[in-house]
C-alpha cells in the first residue's frame, strides 16, 4: 500500500510533488491503470503514487506532421478510436489497450498484436515532456521525424519504467490508416509444421500485420470454453492477418494461404466477413481468459526468443512444465518470437508456487541461451529484476544503475523496479 | 592531427586499445570514413584515431529473422547492394553512402532520403555489441523485434557521436525489398504552392518513399551545371518516389500526379524508365555538387523543422542570407522537414566567414522557434556543440552531461564533441 495518492492536475503540479519528494526521500510511484504484469507499478516501498486521471486529455492532432500529442492518462483505446475516426493509425496495441494508459506503454514500451509489421511503443514516440528526479521539465524531441541533437533521450526513457522521470506529455506518430484487412486462422499437426510456416512467409517477403501462435494446451481449453471448432488434436494454430491496400492483401493472403497448405495444415479457414474475422480473433485474443478459469492464480510471462526459434522454444518450455510438474500453456506473438506462457496455479499453495518459480527460471533461461530475452512487452518490474543481468551481463547492469543512480541519486523513482538487490544465480543445466 | 591511427581486428583488440587508453588518458576517435559533417570525427584533442578498415566484414545474414550483423567499417553501399541481392532491403541511405560505414552511420544516426517513409538508421539497430570507456564490452539487444529489458542502451549509443562507446558489432533488421518503384518532378511557381503539394499528398493520408525538395537557388545552379530543362523561374522543385507494390505504387502516384497539378504546378514529368528516373533523381541527388562548384568553401548544414514549417523555414533562411549578404542555397527533405542550407562561400576571407557564421546561427534560432531541431541527420560534432542547449535546454544539457561523465568520467571517448565548453548565447530577434 501507498502512504498516499496524488492525481496532479498539470506538469508544474507534477514538478512540485517531485520536488517535495525528492526534500524528504519519498519514493514515487507512477502509474497509469495498474495493468502492467511485472509487478512494475506496485508501491512496494511505500511513498506516493501519482495517478493521471487528471492529466488525460488529447492534446493536438497535428494533422499536417501526421502526429498526436497527448497526457499520459489517455486509454489507449481512446486514443487509438480517435485518431483512426480520422483515417490515421496508432499501431501499438498492447492486449490491455482497454483500460491502459498511454503514458504506461511508454513506461513499459509496450507491443502487441502489430508489432511484427509496425513495431512497438519506441518506435512510435517522437518527442516527450517529462519531470526529473530533481524536479526540472525536460522536453526531447518533437514533432520531428529527424533530430540527431544529443543523445537520444527519448528512447532511453522510453521503457524505463518510471524509474528515470514522470512522463507528463507525449508526442506520438501516426501513420496513415491501412483502407483493408484480411484475417485467416491455420491448424497444423505438428508445432514444427506451424514454426516452418512462419519460416516461409517471411521468406516469401511478406511481413503479415499479425502472425500468432496458440499451443495445444491453449487450443484444448479455448475450444472447451467456446466450442469455436478448433481440432483439438492439433499442436499449433497460427492466427495471421495482414492489412494495407487491398490489392496487396488479397495477394498476400492467397499465398499465405498456399503456403500453410504446402507446409502441412491440416485446416485453413478465411474469415469473408469483418464478423467472421472477429471470430477467428477471438479465438487467440480469448486465451488468457479461458486460461485463467483453469486454476485460481494465472501467471502471464513474455519470454522472447529470435523468431527462427518459436519451436525448439516451445518445446523447451512444455519439457520445462513437466520436469516441474506444473501446467503451462503457451501463447503469443510467433512472428516477433515474442512467446506467453502462461502458468495455471494456485498462489496459496507454496510448494507448488516454488515449483512453477523454478519452471519460469528455467523458462528465462531457455530463452536467453536460444538468443532470446527475459522479457519481450511487460517490463522487468520487480518480478524479473533478479534475472536482468542474465541478459544484459554485469556490464550492462553497470552502464544501466550508473545511469540510474546519476540522474536520480536518492533513488526516488519508483525504487526497487528493474535493478534487483541481488541477481539470481544461474544453475547448470546440461540439456539447453 | 591524431597521435596515433590504429586499426584494430577485433573486439578484444580494440578493448585492449581502449583500456590503454583509459589507464594513460589518452583521447579515442573513432572514424569510419570521416564524411561526417560537423567535425564529429576530427581529433581535435590528439590522441588515437581507431579506423575499421580490418573490421569490414558481413559476419551473417539470417534470412529466417530478416537481420543481418556486421562489422563496424563495412560500407553502407557494400551492405545495401549485399541484402538488396537477397530481395531484401535496408532503407537507411545517407548521400555518402558510396564511402561512408555503418558504424558511422550508426554513431551519427544517419538518415537520408527514404527517411519520410522507412525511418532513419536507429529504426534499423536491433543489437550492438561495443566497447565501454572502462574497456569492458557489452552486449545490446539481438535479433529480436522486442526486448524491454532494462534501459534501451542500443538507442542511446546510437546518434551518441562515438563519445560513450566504440561500436564493434551491430544486428540491423532487414524487411523485404520493394518490388516496384516510379518516380516524378514536379515544378512549381512558388513555395507556397510546393508546401501545399507536400501536406496535401500527406493529408491524403499516401507516405510517399522520397519527398525531395530544391529551391529557386539551387534549381538555378543545376540547370547551368547540367542543362537538363529545368525551368529556371520556378521557386521549387520536388522529387517524389512512391515504392511497394506495383498496384499501389501506380495508384500513389496517379493521385500524387493529380495533387502537384491541383496545387499549381507548372510542370509535373514521370520517368517511364529506370533510365528516366535516374535522371530525374541526378536533379536532386547532385545538387551539391553543382553548388560547390560556384564558391571554394561549401557549408552544408541540416536545420530541420515539422515539415508544416517548411515553406516559412525557406523564407527565413532566403531572408538571413539577405540579411548577412551571403550565399545560401535550400535543398533537402521536404517530407521530414529536414533542409540542407548550403552556404558557398571561401574560407580564406574571415570576414565573410564572420557573416556566415552569423547567419547560421540565426538559421539555427529560426528553426528552433519553428519546433525544429539543430540538427536532422549530420550530428553535433563541434561545430553544433555551442547551440545544442538551444535546442534541449538546460536540464537537458545536464542529463546528457551526467550521462557522460558517469559512463566516461576520464572524458577519453572522443572529447569535445556534443558538449560544448561555453553556450553560445542567443541574440533577440524580434521577426522570428
Amino acid at each position: 500500500m501507498p502512504d498516499v495518492i496524488l492525481a496532479p492536475r498539470n506538469k508544474e503540479e507534477v514538478a512540485q510533488v517531485v520536488q517535495v519528494c525528492a526534500e524528504n526521500k519519498i519514493p514515487i510511484v507512477p502509474r497509469g491503470s495498474g495493468t502492467n504484469l511485472s509487478a512494475g507499478t506496485s508501491p512496494s516501498n511505500g511513498g506516493a503514487v501519482l495517478l493521471f486521471k487528471n492529466m488525460n486529455r488529447i492534446l493536438e492532432l497535428d494533422e499536417e506532421n501526421l502526429t498526436v500529442t497527448v497526457q499520459p492518462g489517455v486509454i489507449t483505446k481512446t486514443l487509438i478510436d480517435y485518431v483512426e475516426g480520422e483515417s490515421l493509425f496508432y499501431p501499438p496495441d498492447p492486449s490491455s489497450l482497454k483500460i491502459s494508459t498511454i503514458g504506461g506503454n511508454i513506461s513499459e514500451n509496450s507491443g502487441g498484436l502489430r508489432g511484427l509489421k509496425y513495431g512497438v511503443t519506441k518506435d512510435y514516440v517522437l518527442g516527450l515532456e517529462a519531470v526529473l528526479p530533481n524536479g526540472k521539465i525536460i522536453r526531447t524531441g518533437g514533432k520531428l521525424a529527424k533530430d540527431v541533437a544529443g543523445y537520444d533521450l527519448t528512447s532511453l526513457l522510453v521503457g524505463s519504467e518510471g524509474t528515470l522521470a514522470v512522463i507528463t506529455e507525449a508526442t506520438l506518430r501516426l501513420i496513415p490508416k491501412p483502407s483493408y484487412k484480411e484475417t485467416i486462422l491455420a491448424m497444423f499437426k505438428t508445432l514444427e509444421d506451424a514454426a516452418e510456416t512462419v519460416s516461409a512467409i517471411l521468406a516469401a517477403r511478406i511481413i503479415p500485420t499479425t502472425l500468432e501462435f496458440m499451443d495445444q494446451g491453449t487450443i484444448q481449453v479455448m475450444e472447451d470454453y467456446k466450442q469455436i471448432g478448433l481440432p483439438t488434436d492439433c499442436e499449433a494454430v497460427l492466427l495471421i492477418e495482414q492489412d494495407g491496400a487491398i490489392e496487396t492483401v488479397v495477394k498476400d493472403i492467397e499465398r499465405i494461404y498456399q503456403i500453410c497448405s504446402n507446409y502441412g495444415a491440416i485446416d485453413v479457414q478465411k474469415a469473408e466477413t469483418e464478423e467472421e474475422a472477429e471470430d477467428l480473433r477471438s479465438a487467440r485474443r480469448d486465451a488468457l481468459s479461458a486460461l485463467a478459469r483453469l486454476r485460481p492464480t494465472t501467471i502471464l510471462e513474455d519470454a522472447t526468443v529470435p523468431r527462427s526459434k518459436i519451436a525448439p522454444m516451445v518445446r523447451e518450455i512444455t519439457r520445462i512444465a513437466e520436469k516441474y510438474n506444473v501446467t503451462i500453456r503457451t501463447f503469443g506473438h510467433a512472428g516477433d518470437g515474442n512467446l506467453h506462457p502462461t502458468c495455471l496455479t494456485d498462489i496459496r499453495d507454496k510448494e507448488e508456487m516454488e515449483r512453477v518459480e523454478q519452471a519460469f527460471e528455467e523458462i528465462f533461461y531457455a530463452s536467453i541461451d536460444l538468443g532470446g530475452t527475459i522479457t519481450g512487452e511487460h517490463g522487468v518490474g520487480e518480478m524479473k529484476a533478479p534475472y536482468l543481468e542474465w541478459k544484459i551481463g554485469k556490464a550492462g547492469i553497470q552502464v544501466m544503475t550508473a545511469i540510474k543512480e546519476v540522474l536520480d541519486p536518492h533513488n526516488i523513482m519508483n525504487p526497487g523496479k528493474v535493478f534487483a538487490k541481488s541477481t539470481k544465480e544461474r544453475l547448470v543445466m546440461a540439456n539447453v
